[in-house]
């Protein structure tokens, strides 16, 4: 075992030490994460990947921000099943040349972030790599027993609602790709995107959301997946999509197309049925009502006083 | 998204969701894997890198021995807790140009292993790669409350024992190293290591042992691990270290530095009590004790007559 993956297994492990003080239930470490579950309740689980030049790159993204956003991604995750995030584990593979400093405040932004929403580092696995930085995140939660909110619940008549803005980071991905310098503070829902974990848990204890999903992929490609999973199509208004703003003071909003399609806003998607009446805001969030689920397998997208019909498997690859 | 990787998702989903059948109590994907535990239970959650260069070779390993592997890792892992598997999460990461056939080979090996044991494959991520083949496995496990096996509970006095035989994994690599070409039916400590799943079981069902890990790292560096956890020294005999036999019929009795030093074999290294009476055959696998825990925080090794004494933090790097 080459000298620097020594170094960082114990980096890690002094770190995941450090905070489990603070989290009597769980355990750390040893050849298994040990982690307590109140009765009554499921687990969730899920992994993400952090690719270096498939999911960020070093030269655009700084190491809080690539920290940052392998945690959100799990733990954007658990906010779509409406579950409480309980713990995450680590796999990380670095280049031998890789400074010690960028592992730092990798780690930093990470547990930043976890540390919001009490989320400890248990322990994980970590490699030499001989391409770039791999790593991958493994996010554990709680729900309560049967309260769990699939893809699948969505049922025709419906309303479709989305959380914050949507397109910022797509918009600010495509900056990057043609070259501009672009700081992380003025894009952040690029370099920091906010898992929306209370907004779910409000939805969950509320029961509003018959059907939940995370926008990784983007608006029409995730709404794709609920009413695949669901059995339905849907109807959208695109004029009431919320588009999300960047820059400096957030001046700038960002092409219709981006809203649409750009993945990593990591904001909620959720079906209520028309019974139900939903907030505007839910915990600090704007949560805005842009369709309806229907019956009939297709997506309409209404548009400048046009509506445009989309089969299902097709619309993924749409562009505007 | 690139095709291949959307083909690499619904295949794994149609596999996962295969298997879900027979397990009622597992909800399969969705953003989470959703897992029901028995009342009483904690959970163990374990994550292993399978870096393609670092842990496994193409042109060594055949897809289904690098798949076994895989879960083998982690299945190991929840065996040296003295827990029971209950699924698993896949994160595979997979160059543009590997052909389908061996991820089909990959997963076959995989899940082969895992209806062994009764261990679903959940679901996972998967991601295009620009360098080789990333797997990384993600293992859940349950535990009755407070029964977990640790590396921290060693005492002096207690006989320490090894499941199995030592070093085999070891020479075969070795000969991989110096160009051999080796069928993986002869060397299958190495290519299709047995995870101590049920050995595990009954030593704590019988609360036989008092610490437990299993050797990945080889037994001098584990032997380190529990000592240190348990703020102990360790006694042990070379000569009745049990060394692992590879090739065809098994002829060829390794080296004592593989058994000593040689990592991956995924035996398990415990200690118990003098006063508990350990069988020497334990679900079919041997067991055998070769030392015992001292007060003294060092490494005693006898062998032909003379004993070799080694610091903490040295004897890692022991060569023989």
């Amino acid at each position: 075992v080459p000298l620097p993956e020594r170094l960082l297994i114990s980096r890690i492990r002094r770190v995941a030490a450090k905070q489990s003080g603070k989290y009597p239930a769980l355990g750390i470490g040893d050849d298994c994460a040990l982690l307590r579950v109140p009765p009554g309740q499921e687990i969730l689980a899920t992994t993400d990947f952090s690719i270096e030049g498939i999911h960020f790159r070093r030269d655009w993204h700084p190491p809080d921000s690539v920290g940052h956003r392998c945690l959100a991604r799990g733990l954007s995750d658990i906010a779509a099943m409406g579950g409480k995030p309980s713990a995450a584990l680590l796999s990380l593979g670095v280049p031998a040349k890789l400074p010690q400093s960028w592992v730092d405040r990798f780690l930093r932004g990470l547990l930043q972030l976890g540390n919001r929403f009490g989320v400890p580092l248990l322990g994980g696995d970590t490699s030499q790599s001989k391409a770039g930085i791999l790593a991958d995140i493994v996010v554990l939660g709680t729900v309560p027993k049967g309260k769990a909110i699939l893809r699948s619940g969505a049922r025709p008549g419906d309303r479709i609602y989305v959380t914050g803005e949507l397109g910022a980071s797509a918009a600010s991905l495509n900056l990057l790709l043609s070259g501009r310098k672009i700081r992380a503070a003025d894009y952040s829902a690029h370099f920091f995107p906010e898992p929306r974990i209370h907004v779910a848990r409000f939805l969950r204890d509320k029961v509003l959301a018959s059907a939940m999903i995370d926008i990784s992929d983007g608006l029409s490609t995730d709404l794709e997946h609920i009413c695949q999973e669901s059995g339905v199509g849907a109807q959208v208004w695109s004029e009431v999509i919320p588009k999300g703003s960047v820059g400096k003071s957030r001046q700038e909003e960002v092409d219709f197309g981006f809203a649409l399609n750009g993945g990593e806003d990591y904001e909620l998607l959720f079906c209520s049925p028309r019974s139900r009446r939903v907030p505007r805001r839910i915990a600090g969030v704007k949560v805005t009502e842009i369709g309806v689920i229907t019956r009939e397998r297709l997506f309409r997208l209404q548009r400048n006083g046009k509506t445009f019909t989309l089969k299902p498997q097709g619309w993924e690859h749409f562009k505007w």
